[in-house]
């Protein structure tokens, strides 16, 4: 066989398969250097399932966000062979494949796996369907299990920034125990997607480290306590007898691809399937950012930021902690920002008028594009105007979704552009935050790489380097959860002896793609100042702010409510 | 003749004439009721003069605006024989004429009179010409005349408000000293528009308390010192040499009609010219609001409010507190808010999409009424929003022209009628923060009337009254300085001894129009309590406040400049 071909097997090939929210990719990679040969993406026909249930037609409460096991599993009959015939790759060479999940999307199954929403007698009842790491129903329980965490101070409580989330598995298992709780008593496993879809590859039941650790409050002490789970419900005592398992760290093999996972896909039986994993800390892997102090940001809607450190320390609003949560070995740091893309978003269908929509369609660019050509013709400050970033509250680090956004410094003169330009730097001022926390909590940010679909704005990025005063690298593939799913998958055939040596082969970024320009640093320091102050004044009151916007929030409650 | 028949002489009709902006209004009213019998306007025909000098075609400078004399006289000529003619009143029951102008209007003329434009050697340089309300360019010489006022504890300062605005007799006079000497120096009289067209009218020279007071720095000590003069430019000394003249109050008769001034106007030569007068003071007539305490906002673009009262106090932010400067006998006080419709009409063109716009038209309404009719519909609070209404600076209670607009709250769920909602009650707040003020220092506000182009929204209305807790009276004539002028006419003549008696005849207003709801009332409390708490934190250092808003337009300029 010749040597430059790119199918040359050596040390042979990969898949990787990403699930997103709506769709999933598949990628079949070479394990030598990472090179992407082929992919693939299913949408899901049902999507996210947030009006009624398929088949019975069940309205559900506002709020709720399920997903279908059946389109998952089409991810793998669909995208995997269609990903394999792209590529050209011989599915005899294929050695192992990996997956990374959103999280925390979880679901109630049978001791065998069969997902309860699969049996004739409950597919009729919402609580027997999986629920979408959106669903946002479960938040008087996310309530609960805070309030009672805080009055017995339980000690895992810091490792969250002190919150936990309604998303995550125990509100959720609050949720379906107090508004279901026949199904709750039927539920035999409570599992993430993220390992149910490694059951049905392997046949085996495995629980990943990073989903335990970042969304089932899983510390190297264990699981919270059955005093505390008796404390938020008396029948909530068992609930961790339907998580508890070993974990496996990541990259592990979680077993060998089974007879039928072997005729869903095309790949070989036998194969090695690594253990499950997310979608944002599987992105690490990807740009072969596994180094302690190497900052993943994955932007789009909202920012995800991962990073690896080999000492513990309690950061002020992090999403959690979790030791080997993202490369195993070292710590893994999680923060967040809960609204980034969806805040430019809104603007531009909320607050563009007709004259700058129609110079948008007349140039044959969109909105977004129009504005940031118009944004980026005006030196730092000359808008005037500062804001904060909190349309969708804060996540990191004041862990705040009751607070909402501030503007400051509108006039009559201020454009459409003035007002987006200061967004997009209010979204910057929040990552620098972000940086400030870990290097204030001596957790030190040696390089800050950006992954996601927000690095294709040019005017952006820059901001974000000069605000941050550091070069930014940048993570080339488009597929960047996938790929690193296929170095996990490479790690769990037993070709490279752990991820990050993985990594250096098969992930890749482009180092410093942008630098900061020092004059504009300058008046982003100014400028920085001043979103500090508001931040810190606008903060809720435990922070020693001034309470505004809780008031805003509470009157807004009350009257419509 | 037909007692019944509307134009029965009677006690006769007068002829008010009010000089706006754009254009001036004539109305023909009768003097035992105030009935308007008929009117006309004429649009000047050089409008607001800002780029280049008719004629010559030179060149303004920025922030320029001037006005030609001759389309005050084009006023006199069309305006009023059409207003005459319409109201098929016999000329020769008039008894007498007032006016009203905009101020600070004013302009250079010869010791007869003659502006100095209309001199062939001068038409072409800038300084000639009458300087409108709305020329800014003379912002370095204001700065300094507030400065060495404050260094030298100037008494007069505390009456303005500490600050004396770029827009009066005192500043454009001094940039014409420091820009064009010459031109300086063959003024004989520096004159306001108001007082101008009354030398027209009657062939003598006079000037009116309420400009002298408001305008030119005159209080019952006289005009500032030629010391003080002298410290801003040893050439100004003699400044208050081209002013000073006897004072008429308000209502008292400047002379008689020229011979020349019947041949313009069609009037007969002989009967009563009233005294100069101002658009928003003379409207307090109008509504028959002279008492102590009945206070008058005349709501546009921006807001002035005039009220008068029985004693003297130092009210924060006032744009002048004057003896006799609206009725006389009474302290007549003046504060403003610098945007209030301006702030909508910014709003409505930068912040409102397409599909708004669109559906507003598919209505056959204005964006206004569309956002209005949405905005209508919520709770108060519902939107969880608080602005500062400082689009344009704060006049009063700051006097800061610098400060900027701030809003509290916006989510990814704001929509535009929702940001509407809370600029509306921005500039609500920003008006119950001035009656405070009033009230404060102990000049009690016993009746709140609305006059202006802003009474048409009838929802602003409503969360007005709801705001400030009070009743809401409207002027519902639609011409009030016009009538007000009038009324004066009527005082000069002699049918009435003094205006509030003649108002008391003449003039009228809707009583309680708007009554505040009580539940609304109450959540207006909670939010105006954020309101004055964000007011007091964004007010500059010299109030106690943060600065934030004075750091970012210094930032502006830096970069800008």
């Amino acid at each position: 066989m010749n040597a430059n071909s790119p199918t040359e097997p050596e040390q042979g090939f990969v898949v990787g398969i990403d699930f997103g929210t709506l769709s999933g990719r598949a990628v079949v990679v070479r394990v030598s250097d990472g090179e992407e040969l082929g992919s693939a993406v299913h949408e899901y026909s049902h999507g996210v399932i947030e009006t009624s249930l398929p088949g019975s037609g069940v309205r559900l409460g506002p709020n709720w966000a399920l997903q279908s096991p059946t389109d998952w599993i089409d991810v793998l009959r669909r995208a995997v062979p269609k990903a394999l015939a792209v590529s050209g790759v011989d599915p005899a060479d294929v050695i192992g494949i990996g997956t990374d999940f959103t999280a925390c999307t979880v679901l109630p199954t049978l001791a065998d796996g069969t997902p309860l929403c699969e049996l004739d007698d409950l597919a009729a009842r919402p609580h027997s369907w999986p629920k979408l790491w959106k669903h946002h129903a479960a938040q008087p329980h996310a309530d609960l299990i805070n309030e009672v965490a805080r009055q017995r101070n339980e000690p895992w409580l810091g490792r969250y920034g002190g919150k936990i989330s309604s998303e995550w598995e125990f509100a959720k298992g609050l949720q379906l125990l107090q508004e279901d709780p026949e199904i709750y008593a039927r539920t035999e496993r409570w599992i993430e997607a993220a390992d149910w879809i490694i059951w049905q590859l392997s046949g085996t039941e495995s629980r990943n480290v990073c989903t335990a650790g970042y969304k089932g409050i899983r510390t190297e002490h264990g699981y919270p306590s059955r005093e505390y789970l008796t404390a938020l419900d008396p029948a909530f005592g068992d609930f961790t007898d339907k998580l508890a398992k070993e974990l496996l760290p990541l990259g592990a093999s979680a077993g060998r691809l089974t007879e039928q996972a072997a005729e869903w896909t095309g790949l070989p039986a036998g194969i090695a399937v690594a253990a499950g994993n997310v979608d944002a800390h599987v992105t690490a892997a990807a740009a072969d950012a596994t180094r302690p102090g190497q900052l993943v940001a994955i932007m789009g809607t909202s920012t995800c930021h991962v990073m690896s450190s080999d000492h513990l320390a309690e950061v002020p609003g992090m999403c959690g902690v979790v030791d080997g949560g993202i490369i195993d070995g070292l710590w893994g740091y999680e923060a967040g920002q809960s609204a980034v893309g969806d805040i430019f978003g809104w603007f531009v269908d909320n607050c563009v008028p007709p004259a700058y929509v129609a110079e948008a369609e007349r140039r044959g660019v969109s909105v977004h594009t129009y504005l940031e050509e118009l944004a980026g013709q005006q030196p730092v400050g000359a808008h005037g105007l500062v804001a904060l970033d909190w349309h969708n509250g804060n996540r990191s680090v004041l862990v705040d979704h009751d607070l909402s956004a501030v503007i400051v410094g509108q006039t009559l003169a201020t454009r459409p552009e003035d007002t987006y330009r200061a967004l997009i730097e209010a979204t910057a001022f929040g990552t620098r935050r972000i940086v400030e926390a870990f290097e204030e909590t001596g957790v030190a940010v040696e390089e800050f790489i950006v992954a996601g679909g927000l690095l294709k704005n040019r005017l952006l990025m820059q901001i974000y380097s000069d605000v941050l005063r550091r070069p930014i690298s940048v993570v080339s593939s488009e597929q960047g959860p996938a790929l690193g799913s296929a170095i996990h998958a490479a790690v769990a055939a037993g070709t490279y002896p752990e991820v990050p040596t993985a990594a250096a082969s098969m992930g890749r970024r482009i180092e410093s793609a942008y630098r900061p320009d020092p004059g504009r640093a300058d008046s982003y320091d100014r400028l920085y100042a001043e979103y500090r102050q508001l931040h810190d004044w606008f903060a809720g009151e435990a922070y020693g702010g001034n309470g505004v916007l809780h008031r805003l929030h509470k009157l807004r409650n009350e009257v419509i409510g």
